[in-house]
């Protein structure tokens, strides 16, 4: 078998067999296929297309390249959940708690922010102390004794999909749908979770643009999980803006806890009320309607916000600042952004250029590795479709240096439309994705 | 300007600008554009496609990322040729001396042969002492004296089209026509001369397979280099079957002196005259009767074959073997492969396999680099649409180790079928572009 024909078959439109797949993926692991040739054969994938057992192989191929975690040792049913990423979500951080409350165990790997989208083990690192960085034996244990534990990814899991994001994310070969869903679900059937609640964001701060391309890749990702045996959802979210108004860690440390404890804003309480209702569903607990209830209970009763409190202790987090977020360190400067056109509506705020700002204020990294400043970010007093008046606050900036506001509101501003009209509200959740079929709000 | 953005462009259909063009060619030269960026982009050229003035910027570009050749101090109308490939492709050793001994110019630069396609320069040096590399000096003097010199192409010329060249080998993006144009152009515009008749050929020897490729690609050429100021035209001719009889490197040198002397085959023979005749009306020798005319003459009364003895001479060729074939070295063994099947009429006789075959004889190279034996190669008896009978001799093997025979038949005979019925006859030549057009024939 030779790489250069399996791009030739794919270059003309071609399926790929098992063995083609593995050819590939697993020369590219072992560096006997050099980087060039494994981009042309992306490239030809991003504008050819795969079919869904294509992609089914793609992602067990990937799936089976670094360690699988095995969660049999904890008692009942694992779930697990996935956002495709988006600004200032921080939904992670409400729903897990909301769902290990009504008992139903959480061991949940997630990621870190890279450009404009943020990551919720940076959010957790914001907490003085937590480790995110747990042993599998701390992990497996911490889940059995508490019921959640939430810990960065292992370097071993899914090796291939790290080997070619990176080169996906240089070679413009990021945004095709079957390969977004191999990513994705190559890691989740690795991370070992007996059942897995995809959110699919759509909007101008999402991977996903438009409605019909989301619920495609719901839907292949829902039918590649039911393919190996696990038990799968998909809410399709909106991203047309953040949810909540904070973006930036320890600002969305903060938020969360007020939906943990009853007084976060609508939007994000509803999402993630919906979010843990469809997980606990997952899990066998009961239909939607009784587990939204289950989750409401949570949250009011208070021991959603316990458990979150009783995660970060075990890792080690300082759960003073989660008590009270004023304790958190706090940004020596912020600034207003102000409204300088007329009066109306905010009929584009583009969710990825309000990423960009704050990655420009030092709240995310350009590029892996780079340092992150916890107490940097962005607060908005007015999202998309709000009504403003000049001289009303549009949002509020933070920053350890004053010097970073100007690119950051030049950037802010580039995807900023005040006009006369009053848009259309965006639902908050567009659509339901279940192999049963898709259900449209 | 990023890298990422150029393949993203192209990769959603757009067409680049000459900036992006010149920015992606040169960082690749340069080194600063990595190889799987650049084969993300010709993949993605590949399946968008490029428009013709891209195509042109791309072909400039690549023409002036290494020397350009200036031949003014040579007077008169320079003209040059360049043929698309293929097996037993001996034209350029006939055509060179005709035209120059009508009078015309011709400071030829030749490749190598690699795969199933061979190379004048190999031919050349298959003639005992002959020079293949002049320095530049040497090459003009030459051409001033003589009128003729044709000799290997440098590395300096079109240094980008070499890089793009190998990567395009080994990523599947050799075959598509816009990159096929500009790396044939690239060469031919740095190669200097006032005008180019481009061969095209087409059929299983070939890169196009069909006539609507084939006529596409030649009218890409012949605008670029008439965007480019040079006089040009171009034939398609027929590459199902080679022309003549002989494959390898001293057997095709003897095939085509036979031509010069007015006693080749009938077949190559035409192809010849009326390239030549072509190459004769760009130099402004008058119409294409008139060229045709001229360059029969130029056969008839000896002249051209004395033109061909002068430029091997002037290049330190023994002309011993030239006036007597039969002096070349001699393979030690051969091989006659006889029909085994029933009567009927050669219906395929796939040239790529035929051209393979002689590589297996030691007659060609699988890599650059690999050494070449001369001697070796093939004699057609039968061709396609011929009649065979059982015992009928096909083709005469020649090789320095008679165990070399097996993997040559065995591959000669997987593109042979006989068959009952007698199929058409193709033309030499299908047709005839220019700028001003398509002739058909």
């Amino acid at each position: 078998m030779r790489m250069y024909d399996i791009i030739a078959k794919k270059r003309d439109g071609g399926t790929l067999s098992e063995a083609e797949i593995a050819f590939a993926v697993n020369g590219y692991v072992a560096g006997d296929i050099p980087d060039y040739q494994m981009s042309a054969l992306l490239m030809a994938i991003y504008l050819r297309g795969m079919t869904d057992a294509e992609t089914a192989t793609l992602t067990e191929v990937m799936a089976n390249s670094g360690d699988r975690v095995d969660l049999s040792s904890i008692p009942g049913v694992k779930v697990d959940k996935h956002s495709t990423g988006g600004v200032g979500d921080k939904t992670t951080l409400v729903i897990v708690p909301i769902v290990a409350a009504c008992g139903v165990p959480v061991a949940k790997m997630s990621g870190r922010g890279l450009g404009h989208t943020g990551g919720t083990i940076d959010k957790m690192e914001a907490v003085p102390g937590t480790r995110t960085s747990l042993t599998q034996e701390e992990f497996f244990a911490q889940v059995r004794r508490i019921g959640l534990s939430v810990i960065g990814q292992s370097g071993q899991i899914a090796a291939a999909d790290k080997l070619l994001y990176a080169l996906r994310d240089v070679t413009a070969t990021v945004g095709c749908i079957p390969l977004i869903a191999s990513s994705i679900m190559s890691k989740k059937l690795a991370a070992g979770s007996d059942a897995i609640l995809l959110d699919v964001t759509m909007g101008t701060g999402a991977f996903m643009q438009n409605l019909d391309d989301a619920i495609e890749l719901a839907r292949l990702m829902v039918s590649i999980g039911t393919a190996h045996g696990r038990r799968m959802a998909a809410l399709i979210t909106d991203m047309d803006k953040p949810l909540g108004h904070n973006i930036g860690n320890a600002l969305e440390v903060a938020e969360s806890m007020a939906v943990l404890q009853g007084r976060g804003p609508a939007d994000l309480t509803e999402v993630c009320l919906q979010l843990a209702a469809n997980m606990l569903v997952l899990a066998g607990k009961g239909d939607l309607t009784a587990c939204r209830a289950m989750a409401e209970r949570a949250l009011a009763d208070g021991t959603a916000f316990e458990k979150c409190c009783q995660m970060f202790e075990a890792q080690g987090g300082d759960t003073r600042v989660l008590r009270d977020p004023g304790l958190f360190a706090k940004a020596p400067y912020c600034y207003d952004l102000v409204v300088r056109e007329g009066e109306g509506y905010i009929t584009a705020n583009d969710v990825e250029k309000i990423g960009n700002a704050s990655v420009l204020l030092g709240a995310g990294r350009l590029k892996k590795g780079d340092p992150i400043d916890f107490s940097a970010g962005i607060t908005l007093h007015k999202k998309l479709g709000d009504a403003v008046r000049p001289g009303d606050v549009l949002c509020t900036f933070y920053a350890s240096d004053p010097a970073l506001f100007a690119a950051a509101e030049e950037m802010y501003r580039s995807g900023l439309t005040i006009s006369a009209r009053e848009p259309a509200a965006p639902p908050l959740i567009y659509a339901r994705v279940t192999p049963e079929g898709v259900e449209r709000f």
